[in-house]
């Protein structure tokens, strides 16, 4: 296995993908937002008007897909080509699950974490004023396809 | 209690804190990035050169505190005049925590979170050629100081 | 008169504030989204489901007046503690009012106008799959408060 | 006519085109900055020195077409492989067009609109000293080509 | 002398600032952008209409001054409440000096540093085309102003 | 010689680069940071820890790459596939070198330039503690190949 984001000398660089081919891509990351009762209650009841809470989340995630090379160093600059956020209310949390797809040279894993955090901050910032224990949990990869490695799912455990 | 983000009509706004009082704040967060062995072990034994990975994070986490105010749609464009960001192997991940501080006229609550998040999404980008399956969790805010409701601390659960 | 925004030489040069107190201040700025019936009628109706149109408008509004500065290469770095974007459904169109607050150097009218113009802009992106001929006019400075010159409203004409 | 800005649920989602092909696309937007005797003068006569407020409006504009994809929230990242912003003294303001090519897989009509509207507040924030009442109005798409739909042009009204 | 910029343990970490005082700072850079007699001729002759390229590059040192904490992953967010850029031709290049000035809690020496580098680059940017061999020389701090250190003028030597 | 940046009446613009293929382009540019033998010391001592000095000058470097088309009016916004930030010790002071490489529309020389010098202003940055008149000198183009034009390669002189 070799790690290609270090170059000879162990230092940070970012990959070369020059010739790698433009090809369909896409990549869902999903992760939770763990919220009180009352939190949950509130966002239940619409005491925290709970179309724009998740408006604000879900748009902010979008737009988070889109500032994945300004925040992570290494990262291509690529076209961001569809972005989904979705939000669902779960017994402990919102669910936040998110899908990026491109039509460039390189996979768009990170965009697709990056959408799902940034939503998920957003959210918290929403209702960190009703309690700031809200946290952010299991954010992880879910599946992705396309480029050269072929489709990818995650693994149950 | 009174939630201040959403106007008469429940739509989202920025909250006004043009009253409020600069002063010091400073905020503490950290999270989790839960990694498989064989991450670990190439963290550990250096064969992904340690110190790049892990100055990588770092950086992108203080330049993501930077960040939060074009993040999260709601949150006031306010200094930043201290940011560290430290990361610890443990048995099952590295730990990310982040202090920021502010003097300025709201708290740095969710600088202190991006900074964590964005340290952990570089982290997860640096080790995702090696195992997609490494993943963000408890992701949470530790303590506070400063402003008018002064300091406070997460409830040991 | 003098204008400050020119130095000797003619040459565009961000004007020196340092000398301003930090005070409190607003500005509010509106405009109009003109639609056509169709529009109107599919933002009346929810065929557009309304809520979502308007949020993507009202968020992008905020986000604008904090990108003032980025945009306006003469614009001064300052902070903004406080922003509103409201969207009101018209005969014509749909009219956005905007009020940008800080307790800094200088005004923020501009921050105002662009939060305008930019919730505007995303209005008509929302919108422009309906009818290409939506347009964006009457964007102007209604009312500003604060710093030594004191209060200014718009003369009626 | 199927409104293709919005998921099954009716929120927000950036619309996936990746199956569109990269092709060469165009657009021409237009507005007018409306000022008064004094400012026309002043811009005239170059008391506003003409050369660099024009310089500043221009320079922004160019910039703000690439700005698009970061200020509309369901905007595509694509390549911005050419702009224009042109600036024409008329009786009772400044007429600002902006043309935007690209040879990518969407269309580029709010990057124009983006190119006018960031010129035009530019150039009200070069003459607010001059007027406070300086105003943005007429903000329209032109034409566009390129792109499955084909020509397209504002019809006369 | 301690070296502020390392933690214990050697990694980055941003200055903690919040005990210094807002007061005004001022710093002055330059630098020189070294063009050949072709490029020179055309920049005196006007072949390379010289007002533009002169405009974008001195607009361009400003908005740059504005992107220090962006590009610097160290640098604090601070005000930036005044900037010039001035151009001037010399016998084998153009010299540009900026002057940044703030009524914040640090120095704007990188801020000033910064508005140099990115007009100088902007200049090439304009005249590569002519001549691939411009480049950049002498980028120096030469003096500041303010702050609890005084005043500092740079060496001759 | 046509000098493509400027239209008929001698305004700025950006290039139209629509009809020109995406093909594999690189660029290298080189910079020096002249340190004094006290900062050359320190960086050769580890009394600035080595590795995180530049390790922030090297990431800085490569984020600003990514920055380039933001930072200059004219630039396109094209794909980055590809960079990498040397550093290395010599007797004055520490040489950088950029590679940035493209499969697209236009070349990359100036995101080479902007990658060599916002890393060296970081490393002034860094050490700017120890020694105010550390500076920067001789950034320039090294070579360029793909294209139309075909490799490129700086004159010795």
């Amino acid at each position: 296995m070799t790690f290609t984001h270090l170059d000879a000398a162990g230092h940070a660089r970012m990959v070369d993908v020059t010739e790698k081919s433009p090809t369909v891509r896409s990549a869902t990351a999903s992760g939770m937002v763990h919220c009180s009762p009352a939190v949950l209650d509130a966002l239940r009841d619409g005491s925290v008007p709970k179309g724009d809470a998740f408006a604000v989340a879900r748009i902010a995630g979008i737009a988070g897909a889109k500032k994945c090379a300004e925040l992570l160093p290494l990262a291509h600059v690529i076209g961001v080509h569809g972005a989904t956020v979705d939000l669902a209310l779960e017994t402990d949390g919102v669910r936040v699950t998110a899908t990026v797809r491109t039509a460039d040279r390189t996979g768009v894993e990170m965009e697709a974490f990056t959408a799902v955090t940034v939503a998920a901050l957003a959210l918290v910032d929403m209702v960190k004023g009703l309690d700031k224990h809200t946290w952010i949990g299991e954010v992880r990869l879910e599946e992705k396809t396309g480029g050269k490695s072929g489709p990818w799912r995650r693994a149950e455990r």
